[in-house]
């Protein structure tokens, strides 16, 4: 009944990890988060690719969302096949083998108190 | 003539009910909500599942939303069949039976100074 | 060329006027805007319809766009049929003789330093 | 594959560039900015055009996206035609000759703390 909920690609188009923080980790760091639901009963196994404004992209990173979880994935957290750089501009390219629902949210606690901004993801198939 | 706007199943990926708040309640506790605008002119059903990290789905909560009226759901205030855990993050869907419109909305005063944050959730169907 | 961007009828579930503000006018003065933009070559006559949580709607509320314009319009500034009350949750549907596209902001400067959200509304047509 | 991810005409309705800024620059400048992925293998050559409520149109402004590359543009670096003025709305219109996808982002920081909001773009095509 929940197998189609969403779509197998998304896009973002803004992504920035701010360079610094104020406040007690981790609820308040600094951080660049790709939100993904899967509704359905199947595991996604998802591939996020990286894009800069002056060199190739990186990636796949390979995250797996098991049936019926969500996960709220930190750019920052991002490791293999290399670290998402800070204080860089990028974008990104959610895929996914079964249909996902994608939101992007930003906490930015470089100054004294926090701000905050979250968009879906545009649907791209 | 509004009997048909918006749908009838809506996603949002991202949830979190900040553990902590700073100024006068109830306008700046801390919360997250779910507006539903039900412009039709029949009573709106509405069911909600909260999705998790790393244990199965919660729910349903039932809502009802009269026609031609707007309910701004917070999160927090939900608690049958249990209440939605704080400092934790979470996704939803939104189903009703007839067409609604669905806006996720963030206030997080945990810090002295509040942040705000707004997406239209996804339309799944 | 333009003369069909965007879309007749848009829906905004959240709304919200802030009761109070902090810093100088009109810039930081707490504000609900629906921004509009007509980027067709005929103006647009707007009809903006208000729904609350316990009453029945206010509207409908006339406003003109001409043809490549753009108008942020706030709700606080509303008066004919009736004033949009403060500190009250609302929700407003938007309809226009030519399309058009309307995108829903919010600055909050109730506490020291203001807050901000935005989204497209949901394009119900 | 990547050929076809996005749109090639996308709107915002909402614009303006605050007039004062509190913080380091760059990184705390407050800006206002069209964040533009393009994932396909050919340049997008993107013109935008900015609506005004009291005048025309200004632009087009012209801007080169190569391919598998993102471009986050500051409204405020725009200068041929013509600069975008500050402290006055307006909105925008985006269009490409490849699919591209467009998001919107503000960080405003004229008060001590900053505040930051971000939404997809709207997709005319």
């Amino acid at each position: 009944m929940t197998s189609s909920v969403g779509r197998t690609c998304w896009a973002i188009a803004e992504g920035y990890i701010p360079g610094w923080s104020n406040g007690p980790e981790p609820q308040l760091e600094s951080h660049e988060t790709c939100c993904i639901l899967n509704a359905g009963d199947r595991p996604a196994n998802v591939e996020l690719t990286i894009y800069f404004a002056d060199r190739g992209p990186a990636g796949p990173y390979k995250v797996r969302v098991d049936a019926s979880r969500t996960t709220h994935l930190r750019f920052n957290e991002l490791e293999d096949p290399e670290p998402v750089p800070t204080d860089t501009p990028f974008a990104s390219l959610i895929r996914s083998d079964v249909p996902i629902v994608v939101q992007h949210t930003r906490l930015d606690s470089r100054q004294a108190e926090n701000a905050l901004m979250t968009t879906m993801a545009f649907p791209v198939d």
